[in-house]
């Protein structure tokens, strides 16, 4: 799989390819991911990338040319499956969505930032708008980050233990049931007793019955989802 | 504002922290950002501070001890309004929770990491977990610099004009309207002429809307919930 991000601030989020599971799965060849610093598709030689918004409202719009310009060059080299806008006015992120993304070859992210991007982006060169979740952030940078590290571990390969991805949250429609590890005692806190029964069968049930119970009370709303 | 970022992998997310506003919140003393490599509480001279679940699960569990450990140093310098648990398994971080998080004066984040940390920590020690969305990542470290970003943004003087937090997705319940910027005609698409009439009021009304269309086309949950 092959990931390019566009970008005004692209240092911003190199640390987290940099580290951990995004690392070794880059390291490992299962993952290629380029940045592109929208400066460098700038419209003059100042790097004029963005301008104030038409209709008098604050802040500063990213243009459509430089855009335009890194995309086109892109997609001259070879064939994208889906162009993506981080944006928070899109449908929302979840696990099926990383599920299918993780499926595709090549996919760029554009990371909008200030006001946003002009719209005609998005009427014309966007396929696939996504948020991440109900809130701003300053940019689309973090929201990036969040949406390859959802999509890059699912990549077979990526994680040492194939199942530890699907006993995850939200695979099979229910929150995680709670983890403990040792000391059994601490503090004069047990963890529950049916964990050091050895009897898995039972284990197997009582993980299953907290994982019902704590999505009833936490999240309700994903059992009427199914 | 002070926030103490609890990791495993404190490295992954420092770019963020260094660059664009939360960079510029930072230098301006608005926010002081620490963080905590957990390894240093570990339990032993190995840098332990995971372990196998208990009932025989694959993947690792973040112990409670180290961060017992370095919970308690943090809370013998100084009181903490919050302590949160970055965990998928949780309620959902929108902008009221920001906006409230924003008012506060120190808050711990810790960040999860492998298959969770031991249920116990959650039970004793946290006093409010979030999740950023219906997704699993690698791990909370991305989770924790997205929840800085949707907080640190929102404190006052953080953003150069504050009208512009307050003309965001959310911020009135319904998603931002289109945007647009120069050229007024790109590849013969043109912006909507409203926009350059220089009739205020219109051009108020179009975008009040024009954020209603998106917001019943795109979200029709977030009426709703009105």
């Amino acid at each position: 799989m092959r990931i390019d991000i566009i970008s005004v601030l692209p240092d911003l989020i190199k640390s987290p390819f940099q580290h951990s599971i995004i690392k070794r799965a880059i390291d490992k060849k299962l993952v290629e991911v380029h940045f592109h610093n929208l400066r460098d598709y700038a419209i003059n030689d100042y790097g004029k990338i963005d301008d104030a918004p038409y209709g008098g409202e604050s802040g500063m719009v990213m243009m459509i040319e430089p855009i335009d310009k890194c995309i086109s060059k892109l997609q001259s080299e070879r064939n994208y499956d889906e162009i993506i806008y981080m944006t928070p006015d899109a449908e929302t992120l979840n696990q099926q969505t990383a599920n299918t993304l993780s499926l595709k070859e090549n996919i760029i992210i554009l990371c909008g930032h200030y006001k946003g991007i002009d719209h005609r982006v998005r009427d014309l060169l966007i396929t696939k708008e996504i948020s991440i979740g109900d809130y701003v952030l300053s940019g689309g940078e973090l929201a990036a980050a969040v949406l390859c590290d959802s999509i890059i571990r699912l990549i077979p390969g990526v994680l040492g233990n194939e199942t530890s991805a699907l006993s995850d949250s939200f695979q099979d429609g229910l929150l995680a049931p709670p983890v403990y590890t040792r000391p059994a005692e601490y503090k004069n806190i047990k963890v529950p007793e049916i964990l050091l029964s050895g009897n898995f069968p039972k284990i197997d049930n009582w993980k299953s019955e907290k994982a019902l119970e704590r999505t009833k009370r936490i999240r309700p709303d994903l059992l009427k989802n199914q």
